[in-house]
């Protein structure tokens, strides 16, 4: 045993009570909600490591911090043996998804309770989980050495949940600060049998909801005889989307996109993938469309989707009412790929709805973020799953996660390369009620970490 | 002026507070709210204004009140100078709509609120308005003459905004005593020149929920790749049920309508319908499907319905959230006409579902009520219209209303014919936020109540 290891072993319930108060702070940047309380105490915690941590702003140097923006955590911890190393950062967020619907929720999703192996609560695993990770693997490094063998800087910021709408203004204002030659991803996934899952893209995303207006007020729905109501607009509209397989029926919606090239289609075979677990976790019999077993894995590592995240209209409570409803509201969640941008996509949406006899729906765009890929073949990607198969025992690298992330503004702007790895165990219900984190798989993988850390001095 | 009208005049005070008490109590029959409450208060007055009062129940006679269905009112005052005289049903209902949405009344929908010459209340017109009327025009002749000048009963039941469920059962077990010569309907409009329209029959309702079931919880939408969204098989289950134009796809959805008779059309043609004031207050600038101003009014009289009443799934806060939901529910609300049966229809909806590939959509029927008509000729329609042309100058009849009511039952079980009138103020916003009473229509219906009793002696 390393004495990082030991560490990990006798540190962990310091490690899950501070996992605990990150947790009891309700950051959920959907309701603008806690944000800057939540954004003080990881700087704290950064500091009590031994790393400089402060706060940016948008609007800083004017003094102004009324910028809409909840302030970006940055953390920095310079070699001191090796100054000129190149530097590494750890890209994480103190926001969560909002709790709802509250009434799933087996203990309140804002307590972190604990029991055994789990600690429940939203946040539990994304991302306060894989955040406190990389805050205690530089911790042991520094308490072991007192030194880091390599730059690190850490960026935690507050909007991913809500499409992290700011980062790329953040990225590009302080660029020379946050100048990187890797960066981990803000997650990581780990399967059924303990492997880590290193993923090396994210899709984009464009979030807009749909608003159809009908009377002034909800109605009698004796009314319905004369009078048009906003939710059957809305249904109609929303059929035009999309067929019963799932395909998107808006004009050129899927032109952009670029094939898998032979070796990300080599990687998607040999992904493993254990379809009646899958199937029995979320409690489902079939996949959309029946699909070949390698036809779900790209369509998880590479298929476009149209997704209703929320709808409402009219009465919805118990028994029967009588109502026809003034607005009716959908959300909806667009996944992009590899070369779909977000607002070129927004537009043929709205070209579609005016060509369909939609336009007095209103369409609101509330995110928008581009795909992005890592080449699989990077040294950096080599690296981390040399750590991983260390730590591990094995490693399986994916060429895209099937969420969204802001990588390809730190692709861009940053020109870095983007790994993710992390400690999420995959059925941990993420943006699901009772979203817990496994502390066997929290303290692995800060021990996988301060590996990364410790390799990355001699990349 | 009159005795009776004098009194509606010096009286109006104790009506207004009567009905507030009545609004105070949420009787909200959808949420099984404090209906027992409002039967004893509504009998209560019914005993202080000199009508003999009693709680009917289905499991009486066994001492078991445990009935799922809540107490009928049954008020009844015999005429002592005419004892074999005919019986004047009054039949009204205690109950209310759900006051939801909660956030678009301006005062506490359970308040009675008062400003000038409105009442403000869930309730104040439907159907608490109503019934005070018709208990203070039995008291007002009572006090005036120590008698009333024929038999008159009072049926006030529970269950009238959740289609009535047990008033076919009511009217079968209580047929002898509730035997009479003609109902007075639970409501009645007047429009925006203080005309009374009577109308004489009521169209049939079949609500149903359909519940759309996807994976075991709300998911991360990430998986929308590969898992059925419920939301969608629900959007494609509801389109099929429409076109864009409201005519319904069901196959034989309209094969039991029977045509309008040319009575009914003269009728219809000979209402007024103002179009432009009509569509002000609903803030609505066309009407669906662009109808000729006949066809309004065709369509509000005998048109059959498929109204949208609810729709939720997933995620309907602020901002985005991006997740795939567990389940996707509507309510679905359909008027029918002469002759559809709600049991007929509601084949034909599971039948069209399981043809169109939709059987995994779970289907409840929650309410089914027959369609039903008055002849537009019967001497009883003559007498109302006769009291209304004294009270309010003129009076507009019409084949039926737009709404819903088990009219059909007392047609078929006590072979009443049924004639609706009364003091609900066209535009009162009955079934929305903010429903009102006015005074004025109060106090004039009373009258024009009182005049029907005293008519109904000698038809």
């Amino acid at each position: 045993m390393t004495t990082i290891d030991k560490r990990a072993e006798s540190e962990a319930e310091t490690l899950v009570s501070q996992l605990q108060s990150l947790i009891k702070i309700p950051s959920v940047s959907a309701k603008n909600q806690s944000l800057q309380e939540c954004a003080i105490l990881v700087s704290t915690m950064m500091t009590n490591a031994g790393i400089k941590a402060e706060l940016l702003y948008l609007n800083e140097e004017k003094g102004d911090k009324s910028h809409p923006a909840p302030p970006l955590v940055f953390g920095q911890i310079n070699s001191k043996s090796n100054p000129s190393s190149k530097t590494i950062m750890f890209y994480n967020h103190y926001d969560v998804q909002p709790p709802e619907p509250l009434e799933l929720w087996d203990a309140d999703p804002f307590s972190g309770k604990r029991d055994g192996n789990f600690i429940f609560g939203r946040g539990s695993s994304d991302d306060k989980g894989e955040l406190i990770t990389r805050i205690k693997a530089v911790e042991y490094i520094l308490k072991d050495t007192g030194d880091v063998p390599c730059n690190i800087i850490f960026v935690v910021e507050g909007e991913e949940e809500i499409g992290s709408s700011h980062i790329e203004e953040y990225l590009t204002k302080y660029r020379d600060k946050l100048r990187c030659d890797g960066v981990i991803w803000e997650f990581g996934y780990v399967d059924e049998k303990d492997r880590p899952l290193i993923s090396l893209g994210m899709k984009g995303l464009l979030y807009v909801e749909m608003i159809a207006r009908g009377p002034n007020a909800d109605i009698h729905s004796s009314l319905a005889a004369v009078i048009e109501n906003p939710a059957w607009r809305l249904v109609h509209a929303l059929n035009s989307l999309r067929d019963d397989d799932g395909n998107i029926l808006i004009q050129d919606w899927y032109k952009d996109v670029r094939e898998f090239s032979p070796e990300e289609l080599e990687l998607i075979r040999r992904e493993e993938f254990n379809e009646e677990d899958f199937k029995r976790n979320y409690g489902i019999e079939r996949f959309l469309n029946n699909p070949s077993p390698q036809e779900v894995k790209e369509a998880l590592v590479g298929g476009a989707t149209c997704n209703i995240a929320g709808l409402f209209a009219g009465y919805t409570g118990e028994g029967s009412k009588t109502v026809l409803p003034s607005t009716a509201l959908a959300k909806l969640d667009f996944r992009l790929v590899p070369n779909m941008n977000p607002k070129k996509q927004f537009e043929r949406l709205i070209k579609h709805l005016d060509k369909h006899g939609f336009s007095d729906i209103e369409v609101r765009s509330l995110e928008g973020e581009p795909p992005s890929r890592t080449p699989i073949n990077h040294k950096f990607v080599k690296l981390v799953e040399q750590c991983a198969i260390e730590e591990y025992g094995s490693v399986i690298t994916s060429v895209s996660s099937a969420g969204t992330g802001p990588m390809s503004y730190f692709a861009e702007i940053l020109e870095a390369p983007c790994v993710s790895i992390g400690c999420t165990y995959k059925y941990s219900r993420i943006h699901s009620p009772n979203e817990f984190a496994r502390i066997d798989l929290l303290q692995k993988t800060t021990k996988c970490i301060a590996r990364i850390v410790e390799k990355f001095a001699t990349m």
